[in-house]
């Protein structure tokens, strides 16, 4: 199928019990030729959030016209819906729980419906796997060619669940934000991005402390910042990160995913801006 | 190499050290533009049983045609056969170590053969990584249509290694049954299925125990089942299962694969069906 | 992309956070259908010689012209140079830090230059990860037919950072090496290879320790080698190994990499050999 746009895969199914492996293989079934590409398999078990924020930081980077198949679904066989949608020139498929709520903020969807049209799942679909028998063969319809339109019952994009995505508040002159993801290296990236990131990197007096502690240092890289302490970075997100140079933050402070951060010494003038 | 099968990869082989990157290196070597499938590269080491029970849910859904390249080889380089063989369709490359056992108990197989000519080899082949040297070369040349027949001596189908299966025995009025597969999840799939899975989600005087602990809760979805408390339901691959929501049956019950799973009140006459 | 070369990754990045996957889009933004292998996303972060070493067990078994896009790169954003190169007719690009010291030992390379042209990168890249930003777009550049020398200014090959191989080396009569990886089996990797490595498989007088513990058994395959003690054969790399019959040689042994292998008994005279 030259020509066919890719499939990206993201979900918390782990590779080992080879649950995305049969999603593909049902892909492959209906979309012959189809480019499979994993985003990430392994997201933590159901967390929503988590692969939302993956998501966000990945999906710009993929051609125009790539399916994103995203299967992080607690609430599989429930009454919560599938759907597939197309924004920012992707098209996204998945259960509306969610999932898309930083996708949804930065590019308005221009149209969304829901998986309901059993022609396009597996025969007598489970009621507990529907990466397999609903969301990856309505994924691979897509990718042979059948308009988004076709897949299911127009809902208004109104109706798609989003949840409220982290972000920095004022507690008078102190910022309160959170660490929004602990990367594989250990890297804690924060929800303080844009120009409230540029002001805490390059205001002398401003100040950031993370799980407690304060993290005076700055770096522009990895490689700049001083053995064994934290610094503080701009991420690839964009957002500000706390990183320790050939180390882990996350195993030297202690810190997890949810922990707070509180900045002091930033402007107030400097709003915080929508992500990106 | 258009409208060539997929080659799924089983393998215990993990990710890290570059197996099984190496061997889609020699498969793309001899079959360019083969489509390249991760079934599961994270078998738990030489776990033969468990490759066959992922198999065994995983097949039917690869469109036919699909090879499958299943290298979990405890015993490489010594006397076991590398074999292929085709069976429902699809064709199955690897060690003949009771790794199609469920393959083969599910869809007899039309043709089998001895992977016995070094000519389908890399040169060379070493005594330690057949899945290199031996089985990616021989799926590999299936990829780009030699027929099973020449890549080896026929051997009689009845010769392929097979292990007996986990089923359920009846123990008077008690079935006794075991924990086949524990995913990622920490849901504990049992070997219990078909008309006795289902007789014992909807019979209200049925009950079952495994590790030593009594599960009388049911549900349909993941969703429906009680916070906090393992309950039953029947898993993707039509198998009774217990689950507990938004948690870890494995973890909550201390119970591994293998565990006993102890059944009673169902009906004797629900004959156990083979598996599927 | 019909007839376009493997492109395959080799990072630290991990499969959690979506890093490769990021990569990917990328490239199949840049050079649509191209065929994405990962040889492994799993070294162990920062572990430029783990790293080099895998390389060096996997490249000659990809087909000619493969592209191999390697980013374990701590010091990304430094004064580190992007650099890609030919050698033993495939393509590497990645940060000269010494991972292609194992591929320049072997197969000097034929040309190679810094990726100092931002028209190959993505717009405005990151400080902190030239993987999706710098790699993965000039990888593609490659894969859609630019020819080498066109990516970057041309660099001396002399000129490109290379580490010292572990080597075995004499002390007077002994022998003393290193454990150069440990797989996922738990097997113990040597840098004892080639006419070393049969002799001491060979010579009925020659001794072997590692981790202060004497390995008198041998065996041809993981399955000849005595129930529950260590034994030595020849890896599938040509390197001496440790292993353990349905078991781990590290976690029997308590080894780990980088620990000392003492050989005697072995003639001096058998002279060690380049690595291949």
């Amino acid at each position: 199928m030259a020509g066919s746009p890719p499939i990206a895969l993201l979900t918390d199914f782990g590779s080992r019990d080879g649950y995305p492996g049969v999603m593909k293989g049902v892909i492959l079934g209906i979309a012959p030729g189809a480019a499979l590409v994993d985003l990430t398999l392994e997201i933590a078990s159901q967390d929503v959030a988590d692969a939302a924020w993956v998501l966000h930081t990945a999906w710009r980077y993929f051609p125009l016209g790539t399916i994103f198949l995203c299967v992080v679904d607690p609430g599989v066989g429930s009454t919560r819906r599938p759907v597939a949608l197309t924004a920012g020139g992707r098209l996204f498929v998945g259960p509306d729980n969610g999932l898309f709520s930083y996708v949804l903020a930065a590019a308005p969807p221009d149209e969304a419906v829901a998986l309901d049209d059993p022609r396009f799942y597996l025969p007598d679909p489970s009621a507990t796997f529907h990466g397999r028998d609903i969301f990856a063969p309505c994924a691979a319809h897509l990718a042979r060619g059948i308009p988004l339109g076709k897949l299911g019952s127009a809902i208004a994009v109104a109706s798609l669940v989003t949840f409220a995505m982290p972000r920095p508040v004022w507690q008078g002159d102190m910022l309160q934000g959170q660490v929004l993801h602990v990367d594989r290296f250990g890297n804690l990236i924060t929800d303080v991005a844009g120009a409230l990131a540029a002001a805490l990197l390059t205001t002398p007096s401003a100040r950031l402390a993370v799980a407690g502690r304060d993290i005076p240092a700055r770096a522009h890289t990895f490689a700049e910042g001083p053995e064994g302490e934290p610094f503080l970075l701009a991420d690839s997100s964009g957002h500000l990160a706390i990183a320790v140079r050939n180390g882990s933050a996350a195993a030297l402070l202690g810190a997890r995913r949810g922990d707070e951060v509180i900045a002091s010494g930033v402007p107030h003038e400097r709003a915080d801006e929508p992500p990106r």
